[in-house]
Parts: structure tokens; C-alpha cells; sequence
């Protein structure tokens, strides 16, 4: 009887996995759960463009007719979580090696760096699409492996060893600051 | 013997400040001291626009052909120093009676009371130019002000008698952390 809903269902879920948009999507919802459950406040940064040309057709209607993508010098998503400053940057690769650093700008990997050293808490949520598993790695865990080991790809074994796996869940789909909570809170409980 | 330089550097300066731009500056200037300097890390958000039209000339020369100005649903400014979270507004305003409300929009109130809910920092900086006056006021503060009077315009008064004024200086410019430090971080000293 269900079958037509179902297969919508089903497809939409497809469809929205090939489009690669997938964690982030998990985040936004994940975010949005926070925020609705006043548990913590935590947003996407836009995209940082350069805007060269604006047409005023109206005093409410501008258009942008030419703008360029400008590189990101801090990274995406950031906000308050008991009063701490929160930061990660989130990314998604299909290698099956591990987490090729051409995914992250330099300017990041050094934003992440003052962010530590200002008492911010700082990480990185890598999706790993061919095994489907998920980590949350300590931005300085990380920071350490790349000024040490000069490898052009971090191996999946780093994340599995040294990182928190996320499982996929109703809601919050990416529990996240469960994690922040126990190892990087001092002991404070998580209430929900 | 310097007349041509001199002249120079004041008309700039005057342009500058006809443009509207002046807070803006002034507190990129900052926080960019504050970045060199190691006492925090706090950046001005990317404006949030909606994208509909991109012309991938190459892989690395994306143009943006059509795109919109969206509302803010956060504030400008935001970032760490000692570990807490902190979240502002900055605006101007020529007018002479105080503040106009039509200035901020109601997502981005809405957004200081859940930061302040979630244990931030949150405050605004409103420079009235008429007056070469800058405050900093606590979000908590104001938001009271605004919900119980009911009032479009928040006067000059309110400010002087409840903000903090911030003296315009060489470097750091506007140095509103020693504000914060003072009143909002519980009696640590600020370090510089």
C-alpha cells in the first residue's frame, strides 16, 4: 500500500547521497537540532566571494553580476557550545587511502592552529565515503601528524586509531558534541 | 617641503570616511592586531548571498553571474579570545536621536539571545558619527531596553548611560576586548 511513498522515499535519499552533499546536510540538521534544543548555537560560515559588479535595479533588488570565489581563510562552521568557542572545518573525500591535504587550504590548517592557542576547541569532521565512516579528529592530533609525518595524504589508519568515529543517527544525525562533551569538556555532563 | 604628501593622505582620509566604512575598517584593523599579537581570533563573517548563476570558464576561473543579497541571520563579527565565545554587531548611524532598530534586522537579535543562552559573549558596537562617539553595548542590556519600551529608536542616552565608550586609538584601534576583560570575563587580566 505504501510502495509509491516508500520508493520516493528511497530515491530522494539516492539521489541526495551522489550529490556529495551529504555531510554537510548531516551538519546542518545536526545544528539545527542544537540550536532548536537551545544546546548550543552553531552556523555555517557563507562563502567568502569577491563581488566586482552589483546592479541596483531597485533600492531592495540588487543583483550581483560578477563575483569570484575567494579562498577561505578561516574555515566553515563555528559557534559557542557552554560558553567555549567551537570550530571545525568538515570534508568529505572518496579515497580510499586516507584524507588527501589538498582538501584543506594552508590558511585553515594555520586558522585552526590560532584557535587553539586563543583556548578555542578545534577539529575536524572527515567523512570517508568508501567505507562510510565518519571521525571527529582533534584539530591539534591532526596539526601534529601533518608537521611531523610531511605526507601529502593523512591515512585512514591515523582517523581509525586516533579519532572518534560518528555514527549516523535520527536525531541529532551527528551527535558530535557528544564527543566534544566527554573528551574535551573537563568532565561536564551533556544534558539533553 | 611634505605639502603633497600630507595632502594626499588627508583626502584619503576624508573619501575614507564619507564612504561609511569607518567602523568597519577600524575594527579589521583590529582584530587584525589582535590575530598578530596572539590575543584572539575573531573575523567578520563572508555577506551571505544566494547563488543562481556560475560560469565555469575553467576548472580554477569560476564566475559568479547571478547572485542575491541575503538577510542576515547571524552577526557580523565572531571568534574566541581565552577561550570564550564572543559574538557582536557593529553599525553606524548618522542620526542624532540614537539608534534606529530598522538598522539591525530581528534574526540578528534573536541570534545574541541564543548566544547569550548558550553561555557567549554577545554585545554590540554602534558608532553615532554625528557625535564621534563609539559604544560598546552588552547584548543583554539592550535587549532588555528593546523589549520593554517598545520604542523604534534607542537613544543616544541609553548608551551613554549604559555602554562603555571606546576611545579611538593608534593600535590596537578600537580596542574593545579590554572592555570585555574588564566587565564580562570574571576579573582575568588582559595580558598584552
Amino acid at each position: 500500500m505504501n510502495y509509491p511513498n516508500n520508493i520516493k522515499k528511497d530515491s530522494y535519499k539516492i539521489n541526495y547521497g551522489n550529490r556529495g552533499m551529504g555531510l554537510e546536510r548531516d551538519l546542518n540538521d545536526t545544528n539545527n537540532y542544537y540550536l532548536l534544543n537551545n544546546i548550543a548555537v552553531i552556523h555555517k560560515k557563507p562563502t567568502p566571494i569577491t563581488i566586482v559588479s552589483v546592479d541596483y535595479k531597485s533600492r531592495v533588488d540588487a543583483v550581483i553580476k560578477e563575483a569570484y570565489f575567494k579562498t577561505p581563510s578561516t574555515t566553515d562552521y563555528n559557534g559557542v557550545y557552554k560558553g567555549k568557542y567551537i570550530d571545525f572545518e568538515a570534508k568529505e573525500t572518496k579515497n580510499k587511502q586516507g584524507f588527501p591535504l589538498i582538501n584543506i587550504h594552508e590558511h585553515q590548517l594555520k586558522h585552526l592552529d590560532c584557535v587553539l592557542k586563543a583556548g578555542g576547541i578545534a577539529f575536524l569532521i572527515i567523512r570517508f565515503t568508501s567505507f562510510n565512516e565518519t571521525y571527529l579528529i582533534s584539530a591539534s592530533k591532526l596539526l601534529n601528524y601533518i608537521n611531523n609525518e610531511k605526507k601529502k595524504t593523512v591515512p585512514i589508519k591515523f582517523f581509525r586509531d586516533n579519532g572518534h568515529i560518528l555514527k549516523e543517527r535520527y536525531n541529532p544525525r551527528l551527535d558530535y558534541l557528544s564527543i566534544i562533551n566527554e573528551f574535551y569538556m573537563e568532565g561536564e555532563t551533556y544534558e539533553r
